[in-house]
C-alpha cells in the first residue's frame, strides 16, 4: 500500500516537473528560427548529455597564417548547449610572435586566463585610455564589453589561453578585417579613419579587400 | 461627513504611493557613489522637471576642427533624468565634408534621424559585410551594438541628425583616437592592426599620440 | 607563397567568424513566430542596407484629424532592423493647437528632441507629481517607462518633433481610446475612473466606443 | 588528525564562500543611496531572517474610504528583502462595491489570485481591446506590464486577493488620481484626455486637485 | 462633417496602433518553437480573455502522497498568459504533517503568503547560513533565486499558501528527487554529497532511483 | 594654425568624450555601498591596469582536505574588473580522487574547460535527468544556471579545469555544506530530505554542523 502511493507521488511529482523543467535549457536547433534572445530549442526530449559538451577546444587552432594565431570559438550554435545560458567560450592559439588584432565583441565582456606562454595583453577604454598587462601562466584578465583590445605572444614558446565571454553569442569584430577585407570604398575607409590612401590600398591588398 | 472619508482616502492613499513612486525614475547625482546599473539617484523631493528636460541639444556643436564635425552627448549625467531609463540622445553636426570617424558604442545600439542636408552612414557586421546608406532629411537609420560604423556629410552644405541610444551610457569610442591618441606603443599598434609604422607615427602626431 | 598563406588565413577566419556574425542583429522577419524578446530573425543571407534603413519618417503624418496631430513609428516590424535592438524611433507632428493625449508607453522610456515649433510636454509620476516642461527647438525630455504624458502645441505654428525609446516594441496607449473606444462597459469605465455616466457616452460616442 | 583536516577544510571553504555569497540577496537599506538597479544593501552582517519575512500583508486594509478598497504594498524597502530580487507581492482589499481604479504598474507585470469573493478583473491592450474575467476564490489572471486594468468587487461580500509582480519596485499609477488629485492644469487634463472642463473641474474638487 | 474626420481618425489611430501593439504580451503557443526567452506567441488574433486567466489553483492539489503535500505550478505554458511577462504563479497545499521538501528554482526568486495555516519556512545562502521563519495567515516571505529552501507544515491542520516567482519559467528542482529518483549511480552521489551508500540506496528504493 | 584647430579638436573630443566614458566598466570598490547590480565603482581616476588583472588564480589551491579538491574563484570583489561586466572566474584544483560536491551556482551558468587530467562531470535537470560526460584536457562543458552539478577526478593523476561564469557574482551553494555545517535543526533537514536522523547526525559531526 505504502508502495502504491509512493509510485503515485513519483507520477504526480513527474507531471509537476513537466510544466517546471522547459526553461532550464534552450540547447540551439540551428534549423529552427533564430530570435533576438538566440536559437530555437532543440527538441527536450532530444537533448543528451553530448549537447552540453563540446570537443572542438582540445586541438590547437591553426597558427599557419599571416597572425601566427588562431581564434577558435566555442558559441552558440556550435556548442550548443550554450544557447541562451549567458556564457560561451574560446580558445587562443599564439605561436612565437602570434597577435590576435585589435577586436571587439559587441556583445559581451570577455575573461582570459594563459594557460602556457607570456601574453600582452591590453584594452582602449571609450576615454582612450590603454590598460594594457604582461600576463603568465595562471594569470586572468578582463576585457569590458565592446572596447577594443588584443593578444600578443610577447613570450619566446608558443602561448595558449582560453577566453570566456558572458554571452552565448558574444561577435567577434576583427578590427583590420572590418577595414581591409571587404568592398568598403578606399575613400571612406580613408575619410573615416584619417589614413593614407597609400595604406588603405595596401592593406586592402594584402587582406582581400577591393575598392 | 464625506469629505472627511474622502480626504482620508487621498491621504491613505499618498502614503501607500509612497512606497511605489521610488523607482519611477532615477535622476542621476553625479556625486553619489556610481554601481554597474548606474549613477546614484538624487534625492526624490529635490528632484524638479529640469532634470527631465536637457537645452545641450539646442546649440550647434562647433565644427571647426580637423573632422568638420561635432557629436554633442545627451547623455546621464548631463542629461541627469536619462540614468537608468534605457534612452539618451546625441547631436551630430556635419559641416560641409565633415565626418564622423568610425567608431562603436559599447553599450547599446543607435537609431539616427537626419534633420538636414545629406549623409552617408554605414556599418560593418562581424562577417565584415558592409552595410551602406545614402540618407537625406527624414531618413532615420539603426546601428547595431558594438559594432564599427560611421557618418558622413555627402552633401554639399551642412548637416545635422539627431541620434538616440538604448542606454542612457551607451559610451564612445572613436577609432583614430583609440589608435593614435594615447600613449600605447606604436610597435603594438602595428602589430594589432597591420599598419606600417611610418602611418602609425605619422597619425600619433597629428592626434597627439606619444610612444 | 605568402598570397597563399594569406588567402588561407582570411577563409578560416571567416569560418570562424560565421560562428561569431550570428547575433550581431536580428531584422524582423514579420512571417515566423514570435518570441517574448521579439520576431524571429530574418534570413542573414537576405538581409541588405535597407533593413536598416527607413523612410517612413520623412514625411510628415496627416494632422487633418481630431487631435490635430500624428504620431508615425517606426517601431519593429515596420523598421525590421531595430528588432531586438533595444532602440527604436518616432515622429510626432502637431499642427496648430494639436496634441498627442495623454498615453503611455508599457515597454520603454521615450526621449524626445523638438526640431519645430514649441511643446508643451509632461507627465506625471507614481506619486501624482507632474512634471511639465515647454520645450522649444533643439530642447530635448525624457519620459520615464510606462508614465502618462502628453506633448501639445503651445507655440503658434505647426510642431515637429522626434521621439526615441529604449525598446524597439514599446507599445502605445492612448488614454482616451483605451477608455472610450472600445466596448469596455460605460458602468465599467465609471466606477473604474470616477467620470459621470453622461461623460462616458459622450465620449464613447465621439471615438466610436461601444456598450 | 582528521578532524584538524576536516576543520581546515571547512575554514577554506568558509573563506571562499565569502567571495561568493555577497549577492544572494541585497536586503534594501533605505538609508543608504538608490541605483537604477534598486536600494543599497543592508550589511549581510545585520540581515536577519526578519529581512525576508513581512507581516504587513496579514492585516486587511481599510476599505471605509471613496472606493471601499485597499491596496497593501509589500514592495521594497517596506519588505526589505525582496529588492533586487525581482518578485514582491500587494494585497487587495475590496468590500462590497469596492473598486481599484484603473491603474497601471510602469514597472511589472502583475499576477493576482482570488481568495475570497468574486472580482471582475480586466485590462486594456496598446490595441484598445478589453479583456474581462469574472473570478472566482482560487482563480488567478495576468495583467501585462504597463497596461491600464482595474479590479471590481462583483460578488455580495467583501473580497480579497494577494497579487504578485516580477519587480521588486513595480511603482503604482492610479488613473483618476493622476488626473485629478494633482495641480495639472485643468485645460491640460482636457485637451490631452477630451474631458469636459466641467467634469475635470468636479472630479479636481472630489479627488483633492488643484489648478 | 465632423464626424468623417472622427472615423478618419480612429481608424488612422488603429492603424498605427497595429504596429505598437505586438509586444504588449506574447500567449505560449506550445506547438511553435521555443526560444531562450520562452515560448512562441500565439497569433494575436486568437487571443481570448481566457490565455490571461487560469482556474487551475482553485482546486487542492492532491496531498496523498509521502510528503503530504502538493505544488500546483502556473507557469507557461500551463498559464500560457504568462509566457514573457516575468512572473507566474503556484499553490502550495500541506496536509497536517505536509511538507515541500528542499528545492531551489533555477531561474527566479519566490515570494509566499501563507492563506490558511501555520508553515515553518527557510533557506540556506551560499554562506550556508539558515534563515527561517514560522509564517501564519497572511504571512510573506521571500526566497532568493536559486537558493535550497523548503515548506513545512508546522500548525495542527493543512496549510495553503500561494507563492509567485519573478519569471514566467522559475524552474523547480526538488532535492530528495534530483539526488535519488534517477539514474546517477550511487558512487557518484555518495561521492559528491558524502551521504553513505547504504542511505543512498535506501532513498533510492522509496523514491524509484535506479544504479 | 592647423595644429591649434587639432590641438583644439582634440581638447574638445576629450570633452566630450568624458561623458561618455563613465560605464565602460565599474572597477569593484569593496568599501561603498552594494546595490543589487553589484558593488560601487571605484572612482575611475584611481583605476589601473591592476583592477582588470588577477594573478590568483596562477597558484593551485589547497587539496590537503576532505575532498581532495579546491576551488579558487576570481569573482567580484576579489577580481575588481569583473563588476558588472557579466562574467567571472575559477580555478577547480583535484588532486587524485577530488571531487567538487554537488553544488549551485543561484546567479549564472558555468562553462568549463579542462586543463589537465580527465573529469567526469555532470549536472541533474529540474525533470531529474542526469547529464553526465567523462571529459579530457581541453574538453568543454556548460552547466545551465542554478542546478545541480558536481565535477569529481576520474583519472589517476591530478585534474585541472578553469570555469567561467556568466555573472561577476554566481554565487556557490555547495549542498552537503547547506545540509550538515550549519545550524539548521536535524529534524527539519531530515523532513526535508528524507535522509535519516543516523545520517544527518553524522555528517553534521563531520561537517561541523549543529542542532
Amino acid at each position: 500500500m505504502k508502495m502504491i502511493i509512493q509510485i503515485f507521488f513519483i507520477l504526480s511529482l513527474v507531471s509537476s516537473i513537466s510544466f517546471a523543467s522547459v526553461q532550464d535549457f534552450c540547447v540551439a536547433d540551428p534549423k529552427g528560427p533564430q530570435s533576438p534572445s538566440g536559437y530555437s530549442c532543440k527538441d527536450p526530449e532530444q537533448v543528451t548529455e553530448n549537447d552540453f559538451a563540446f570537443s572542438g577546444l582540445a586541438k590547437a587552432g591553426n597558427t599557419s597564417n599571416i597572425i601566427k594565431a588562431a581564434v577558435t570559438p566555442a558559441f552558440a550554435p556550435a556548442f550548443a548547449g550554450t544557447n541562451g545560458l549567458g556564457v560561451s567560450l574560446a580558445r587562443l592559439d599564439l605561436a612565437g610572435g602570434g597577435v590576435i588584432p585589435l577586436h571587439t565583441h559587441p556583445g559581451a565582456s570577455e575573461a582570459l586566463v594563459v594557460i602556457q606562454g607570456t601574453i600582452c595583453a591590453g584594452f582602449i577604454s571609450s576615454a582612450n585610455k590603454v590598460y594594457l598587462k604582461t600576463l603568465n601562466r595562471g594569470d586572468s584578465m578582463i576585457f569590458p564589453q565592446g572596447l577594443l583590445h588584443f593578444q600578443l605572444n610577447s613570450g619566446k614558446g608558443p602561448a595558449l589561453a582560453f577566453v570566456a565571454f558572458g554571452s552565448s553569442s558574444p561577435g567577434l569584430q576583427i578590427l583590420p578585417f572590418a577595414l581591409f577585407a571587404n568592398d568598403l570604398p578606399s575613400e571612406l575607409v580613408e575619410a573615416t579613419t584619417f589614413l593614407s590612401d597609400e595604406e588603405v590600398k595596401k592593406l586592402k591588398g594584402v587582406l582581400g579587400g577591393t575598392n
